[in-house]
């Protein structure tokens, strides 16, 4: 998506053809900075310092860094390594482990001296399939968002979304984003409702930020206003991403998309989510019930970072002494909940059937 | 309630007599600070500036501005001119102005030389009468927890509160958390999740820090994660404040107590709340279509003040340059999603007719 008019991904190749380029998104919204990886140990650390974040483009530059490793020495030993060392920065993220299998299914075959291509040809292709899903899933969504605005006599859509589900966690596009950057790019006119999403704040830092360097009206609101714009007639259409779907719809997402899905339900708004299949779990049949729910470090709630008046990033304590803190990272939203799971095959029911209709080979 | 075990209310008299004592609100929770007002302009300051806030506690502190007045000058003009600067601190608030009518209405026919006794005197009565209705609040709302916890052989019951409704808002024990207080005082083992409570953090700034004084166990969460709790049962009850109160039970409070009373209703959550009468508005019957929602200041939300690991207080902007942000202050509960309203006369069911079963008198 564009910055300010020029076109980015969120991982390329330099033009040395070797170095790897990223923005460094710790540093975002406050400053635009782009930094150079050379090696397998500055991949591990770029994505566990989370200077790239987001399930998709977590796997991409996981698949990079084995590159970065062939690039250096292509023995079997150094691709053991490397995968070792890149799939212990997030141990939970599914993504990341499937670009490293990936990677050694590919490479391990392969004599020495064809792995350094080998990698880079593949990894360039697993971010250009990323962006393929994308840009389907925005082909399927626009229409939604046009009918929304038809119904409307053309009026802009306002359409609300939690987290970052944007072109900044995955290659390009986005997932939830995808649909909403389509409908921008065609003229169909938007305005995002931006949920802050405390406690990383990622909705406020990083999905404003896209939106906003990209050209996409929009304004950022605290989690908790959602319901009252819905009771209002203030949101037509809600798109959220998800982090793991069971093969049932259940959505698996940033903590507080269940309580959105609640309020849009009660104010029959429509509640679609921005669904790569990758993050399909087809074992899952009961969110619920059966997924798992991290918690993360206190800090994220007890201390919040921002920029002073004078421009330096500070970080502040903002819970008493003394009181203790619980950081849910995700909730599960029930599929009654769901109006539509978009994917990049087409729009799903948020049903068993509504997905293996889309998805036959999972029968 | 305690503070480190000693006793306070949020207002008071200074030993002389005359100076009027309170805790700085707007220092908390990183210092906690009392102050002396010594005049009206003093008061109307306190009251601008939000360090007193709260709508019981406003009026009382408003019936002690109009006291202090008196205490400099008691002729009519000093009367008229202390309520018209009191009246102008917060335009909107209904307590402040229903105080100063009483103030004038009691002073008015007095000789000038009574004036000054009976203005302290009433203020002071102002505060009780809080405190009173409070004290009714816990002493009604106690038997929910108590049942709750027998209910779960003894165990400590999982409270969720939203914002703050507690002592700090009002002279004494709060509305909300009266129930809790007076749970813990008599030894009902609670444990409070408490909402940080964006834009201004009233839960994670002043309810947790009141909270841990007293001595009550509690966990800051952020806003986003009640829904996933009261999935899994981590919630037995949720108490929260009303701002204003429809003749129906429809709940206006701070903005989110909407989002988590569907959470609630989805879950089989009893979801409560604390209503002193003063804030029924007999007048009303439909919250949502009724109610106007204040926008505040945009700041709220892109700005978060704290302390620096130094011990200094910065402010710090946590939003992109150029993002518009919404600051919607409140939302309205519809009285469907509501358990019980705990009054200081009972609890009543959420209809006109639970009500006016415990106010016959507004028949």
């Amino acid at each position: 998506m564009l910055v300010d008019g020029v076109a980015y991904r969120t991982i390329w190749l330099a033009d040395d053809g070797e170095t790897v380029e990223i923005i460094d998104q710790t540093k975002l919204p406050h400053l635009f900075e782009i930094i150079s990886l050379s090696s397998v140990s500055e991949t591990a650390r770029a994505i566990r310092t989370m200077q790239v974040r987001g399930a998709p483009l977590i796997g991409a530059t996981a698949a990079y860094g084995v590159a970065l490793a062939m690039q250096a020495g292509a023995d079997d030993a150094a691709l053991d390594d490397a995968c070792e060392t890149l799939a212990a920065t997030r141990p939970t993220a599914v993504n990341l482990r499937w670009a490293l299998d990936e990677m050694k299914a590919q490479l391990r075959p392969l004599p020495k001296g064809e792995r350094r291509d080998a990698a880079y040809r593949r990894a360039a292709e697993i971010c250009d399939e990323d962006v393929a899903i994308n840009e389907g899933i925005g082909g399927n969504g626009i229409d939604l968002i046009r009918a929304a605005s038809e119904a409307k006599g053309g009026a802009p859509v306002n359409i609300l979304t939690h987290c970052n589900a944007g072109w900044l966690a995955t290659v390009d596009w986005g997932t939830a984003t995808a649909p909403i950057y389509r409908a921008h790019n065609e003229g169909v006119p938007v305005h995002v409702w931006v949920d802050e999403t405390r406690p990383r704040n990622q909705g406020a830092s990083l999905t404003a930020w896209e939106l906003g360097h990209h050209g996409v009206p929009h304004t950022v609101i605290v989690d908790n206003a959602g319901g009252h714009l819905m009771q209002h007639g203030e949101v037509d259409l809600c798109i959220t991403g998800t982090d793991r779907t069971t093969a049932t719809g259940d959505v698996c997402n940033k903590i507080g998309t269940y309580l959105k899905a609640l309020a849009a339900h009660d104010n029959d708004v429509p509640f679609y989510i921005g669904l790569p299949s990758p993050t399909i779990d087809w074992t899952l049949s009961d969110g619920v019930a059966e997924i798992p729910i991290e918690q993360r470090d206190g800090a994220e709630i007890s201390e919040m970072t921002g920029r002073t008046n004078d421009g330096r990033i500070e970080t502040v304590t903002i819970t008493p002494d003394g009181s203790g803190v619980a950081n849910y990272a995700f909730d599960v939203t029930p599929s009654r909940l769901v109006t539509g799971l978009i994917t990049e095959r087409g729009i799903a029911a948020p049903s068993r059937d509504g997905l293996l209709d889309l998805f036959p080979e999972k029968r």
